[in-house]
Parts: C-alpha cells; sequence; structure tokens
C-alpha cells in the first residue's frame, strides 16, 4: 500500500484504514497528562492498535509499559524497546508459558491469575526454565468476567500465589469493564466498584501480601480512576484511537475519533437500499454497546444507517438514497475500533486527510 | 505451529482451529458427485476456506475454476493452478482493476457487474492494459443485496454492457442468499427464484446475449439447483467445511463439519459462569442464523452454551458447571466457519483426531 502515500483519504483503493495520527497524538497527550495529574502510571492495552508504532508512541509519550491479552502479542511488543509487558489474561498452557519464559530474559514480565491453577503452571515452567514471573492476582470488582471474589478470598490466592517457587507475587489487578454506560451510570458503578477495591487491598495488606501494583483497566473508566484510593496504575486500550462507543458515553467528540474505514458504493442495483464494499471481513461484526446502538458505524459525509453486514457487503439505508452513485467514497467511524483494527494486516497513516505512511498491525490475530 | 504435528487435538496450543482431512475430502466428494449427476459445473467460492492447497483439492475433485470476492484473494488463488477465476463482486476502483488485469495474463478472469459505472471502468482498465474481461450480469433472485432487477432490466443492462470495449459478455450471474432454513423454507424460496432465473434467461436470449455462463451460488440452495432449467454452475463455499448454519439447515450433521475450534478454560473464578479462551478474535462474532440460533458455538464435549464473547473470552453457562476446571481442552465447532477461519493466519489439519499439518490461510484478511 505504500502507493497510497501522498493520495487524500477519499482516494486510496477501498475498504481501507486510515488512522489520523494527529488526532492520535492528542488522544495519547490527553491520557498521559490525566496520569501525571493524579499520580497514576500509564500501562495502555495494546489491543486496540496491535502495532508497535503505536506503542513506541504510548511508551514516548509516559508509558511505563504496555499490555497485551496473549503471548503472542507480547512477543511482537517486546520488540517495541518496552521494558515491561503485562499479560492481563490468564494463560494456561505449557507451550505459551514456555514462550513468556523466553520473553523474561528480554523484558520484565508481568501476568494476571486468578487460579491457583494458573499460578502453578507459571511456577513449574519458571523452574524449568530458570526463570520468574511476577504476577498479580486479578479480582473481580463487577465486570463478572474473570478475576476471584473480592476481599478475602483474593487475598487466600494471593497467600497461596506467594508461596510458590518461581513467582514473585507484586500486586493486584482488575478489570473495570462493568464502568460502561452514560456518565451517571458510569459514576454509580465505579462507586460500587470502589468498595471491592477498597476490601480487596484491606485483606492483601493484612496478610502483609505486596500491593506495589495495584492495576485497573478500561477506557471508559480511566479518567475517574483517582477516585478511588491504592490503583498505582491504568491500562486503557481504545483511548488511543476512540470509537463510537466512547464517543457516545460521553468519553470523547467525533473529532477525536482516529480511525476512518474508507469504502465505495459498489451496488445500487437493489431498489431502497446501497451497498458498500465495506462489511463484516472490514469492520467486523460487533454491534454499538452504548448510545444509539443503531448499524455497524457511522457515515461521516451523509445521514445515513449502516444497518446490515454480509462479509463483503456494507447495506446503508436513509431516507433518501437519490444522491448515492455508484463509485461514491465514504469513511465510516467503527462501532468497536479493536475487533476492526484486527480484521486488517495493515493500516494507512493521514495528517490534515492525507495519506503519509502505512504501520503494518503486527500482533494482529495473536490468538495464542 | 510445525510443531503441534503429531500431537492429538486436544493437546495443542489453544485456541487453535483445526481442519479434519478426512471430512473435507468426504464433503467434496459429495458436491463433486451432485454436479456430475446433474451436468452441472463446480466453481466454488473460496472465502470459505481462503487457502491455496484446500482450493487445489477442489480443483482436484473436479471443479472447473474457483471463485472469490476480492481482487487480493483472486491473486492469491492465482497461485493453486487453477485455469478460470470468478470474481463475484463488482469491483468499483482503479488501483483494483488495475491489478485484476495484471491477473488476466495468468488465468481467465470472469466478473460479475451490476451497473454500467462498473462496467465502464472494467472497460477502461481492459483497454488501458490492453487486455479483456470477461463479464456477467448479475440479477436479483431474491438476496436483495447485489443485482439487477431479474428480467428485462437485466438484459437491458447486458445489452449495454456487451457494447463496451474490452469487456466480452458471458452470461448471467445471481446469488441464491434468500435460499435459507429448513428444507420447506429453501423449497418454497427456491421455486420463487426459478421465476426469476426464467424471466431473466428469456429476456437476454431475447436480445441475443451469450448465456454461455448461468452462475447460480450459496451452500444452501447447491443441491437444489437442478430443479431449475438453465444455469450452468454453481459456487457454493460452506459446504467444504460446513458448520452450524448449514448442520442447523439440515444441509450436512455434525459429523460433516470439518473445523473445530480448540480452547481451553482459563478462568473459573466467578461463580455461575466458566471463561474459555475462544473469543470473538478467534470464533468471529457471527450469530448464528440457523437452527437453535443460541449462543457462538456449539461445545462437542458437555451440554453448555457458549453465551457470550469478548475478544479473547468466551463465557461458558450450563446447568451443572461442577465438573469444569482450569486447564481442561474443549472443542467447539462454530456457527459461521467462513468468518472464523477470517480471524486466523493458520490452520492444523488433523486425520483421526491426529495433527498431521498445517495451512497457511494465505488469503486472509484481503480486503481490497
Amino acid at each position: 500500500m505504500a502507493s497510497e502515500i501522498g493520495k487524500k483519504m477519499h482516494e486510496v483503493s477501498t475498504p481501507a484504514v486510515v488512522v489520523d495520527l494527529d488526532i492520535v497524538e492528542r488522544n495519547l497527550a490527553h491520557m498521559a497528562a490525566y496520569c501525571r495529574a493524579h499520580g497514576l502510571a500509564l500501562r495502555p492495552h495494546t489491543k486496540t492498535h496491535k502495532t508497535i508504532e503505536a506503542a513506541q508512541m504510548q511508551l514516548a509519550s509516559g508509558a511505563i509499559g504496555l499490555t497485551v491479552a496473549k503471548v503472542g502479542e507480547a512477543e511482537v511488543m517486546a520488540a517495541s524497546g518496552a521494558r515491561e509487558i503485562l499479560v492481563a489474561h490468564p494463560i494456561v498452557g505449557d507451550e505459551k508459558l514456555r514462550r513468556l519464559a523466553v520473553l523474561t530474559s528480554k523484558v520484565r514480565i508481568i501476568i494476571a491469575v486468578d487460579s491457583l491453577r494458573a499460578a502453578e503452571g507459571l511456577s513449574q515452567i519458571a523452574l524449568e526454565c530458570n526463570t520468574h514471573f511476577d504476577v498479580l492476582v486479578e479480582f473481580d470488582s463487577g465486570s463478572k468476567r474473570c478475576g476471584v471474589v473480592a476481599g478475602e478470598p483474593t487475598a487466600q490466592l494471593g497467600e497461596a500465589v506467594a508461596a510458590l517457587k518461581g513467582i514473585r507475587l507484586c500486586g493486584l489487578f482488575t478489570y473495570f469493564g462493568s464502568v460502561w454506560g452514560d456518565e451517571g451510570e458510569r459514576v454509580l458503578e465505579m462507586e460500587r466498584a470502589r468498595e471491592d477495591v477498597a476490601a480487596t487491598l484491606a485483606a492483601f495488606r493484612a496478610k502483609g501480601l505486596s500491593t506495589e501494583i495495584v492495576s485497573a483497566g478500561s477506557t471508559p473508566a480511566a479518567e475517574m480512576t483517582h477516585w478511588i484510593d491504592g490503583i498505582t496504575e491504568i491500562r486503557p486500550g481504545t483511548y488511543i484511537y476512540n470509537d463510537l462507543n466512547t464517543t457516545y458515553q460521553g468519553l470523547c467528540s467525533l473529532n477525536h475519533c482516529a480511525v476512518r474505514v474508507v469504502t465505495t458504493v459498489i451496488s445500487t442495483a437493489v431498489p431502497g437500499q446501497v451497498i458498500v464494499d465495506a462489511g463484516s471481513k472490514t469492520l467486523s461484526s460487533d454491534l454499538c454497546s452504548a448510545g444509539p446502538k443503531s448499524g455497524y458505524g457511522k457515515l461521516m459525509e451523509c445521514e445515513a444507517t449502516l444497518k446490515k453486514l454480509n462479509e463483503e457487503h456494507g447495506y446503508v439505508t436513509a431516507e433518501d438514497l437519490s444522491a448515492f452513485e455508484v463509485g461514491q467514497v465514504y469513511t465510516v467511524i467503527p462501532n468497536h475500533v479493536c475487533t476492526c483494527i484486527n480484521m486488517h494486516d495493515e493500516v494507512l497513516l493521514a495528517r490534515h486527510g492525507e495519506i503519509v505512511g502505512t504501520w503494518k498491525v503486527a500482533a494482529r490475530g495473536k490468538v495464542c
């Protein structure tokens, strides 16, 4: 796609993902300033961009390290120059743990666990590979996904983990996934989560367990983190690019959405709709979980709805379709930018609407 | 993933996609036999597997050529040895058309259009590149996606297309996407579509336009194609692997589903559910569009529902969760195998439950 450099955004071969670097820089500076103002460390989740160059921009703007979900992502991100990588996902399976052990010679690996079984796996492989893993115990603060019940049960697992060889217990981990919705909803949930954090910190400290790191996640909760005592760092991901989910929660405006999917009208043959060349293979099938929740992304140049996707087809409807013609180019802000980026091997970079470069999505599709 | 060879399916690093080659061979032989019995040509859609080796198996079992959606897929599939590739998607945009023109020196390129604008683009680039494109005119037989209104309107576009330089009009194209559901629903819709096909063929012939190729698509309609006079070939895609959508429509049994996603239990910490390491980044977010429509795939080793996916997490619920433990391995038949395969750079191959090789998903993510 090097041949796209110098073109205007609306001139590129479609469908394509275009990242506006000015908006990325604004978004990174904004979150870094929040963290500085409140004495929080920033360990951004790279799942959103999956790109070494974007990770390096995050590190350059003050991030202390990176967060990943998978070992394969950690392997890619080790090339970013980060000194610390947090694996925010329970890694179960010897092959993956051996690969993680290899990484410990290059970069500090920190990993979250919520079961003794996962911690024992880490311990066994650390000993086998003559290394150690830094470990956080994950507790559930409301997201109901992973994480031990907050308070005493988390501290009990912490005690058991601390006793394992090859492991250094460094603190606590939680994901504020339930902090979602408009500001009122988020405030209420954050206040509830505060009790889980306080109870867990108290139980951990009562047993003399380390709280060197108390890591909390999610973009929607990020800028409320200073309300909760004891959290040392945040792991927002989406904030670098933003999307309709973050916009409709009031976390940013459409002007802060850095990613546009450029798409061409390819058919107007069936009455009552228009077909564009961005389907689920380009945008992902994820619906919007906030705001009007209608459609598969926001068309920016017209009042219309992207009401349905097949793999290669987007179905556009509007009150008046008479202005649509085959060959016209539109841009779409995706519902969920993380799943959109994961569909693509490469993204185009723009400044002031002109293509200035490309990034390889090097950690794309690293499922293991 | 070469290190996985020789392992049992339940021993591989997870999540992973495993393709059972015995089932693939059975599925290919079954569709090839149907086509032979009814004098239909078979031009399978490669969107399901996106893999050169699978395309070569289709060609070896009697396919006359291949079908793709995108130019990037055609570029990959040109290496399969196919003599003909049908691009079943309107290609609008000069850069993509120039790449398609390059391919015409290696392989017969046939392309479907449903607008004069798209045909004019083909004509212009064919002349610029001193080549020609074989073109089919797409009509709508009920799927309401692309395609000119059946009958006279399609013939009018055919006449206009035939008059363009650099283009050879070779016939008609339709997609039986509305033939979906249980057998009764599919029979009714196929009978309705028959009228659209007949009207369009009559109008095309009345103008003396070529009907050398009359190409019809979709796996659910495939084995009803002989009911409709005048169709010369079919383009099924999903039949090579099958999935819950084809199973629940009665097109095959679970034993004919060639793809299993292997996944590990990674958390049982939150009461009332179990988390596995296959989320939407592994299975895709596509819901099932047939049958019970519950969940994001069928867990084969237990009675449980994969009720929700995040990118890296699958949420499993069951009446009795007491048997689930961190570290256990399960296999999942996906809802929609095409979108699942598109998430992966590589698949593992199995015979009798043992890993015997890998395929690169070489046409994965070719959005342009």
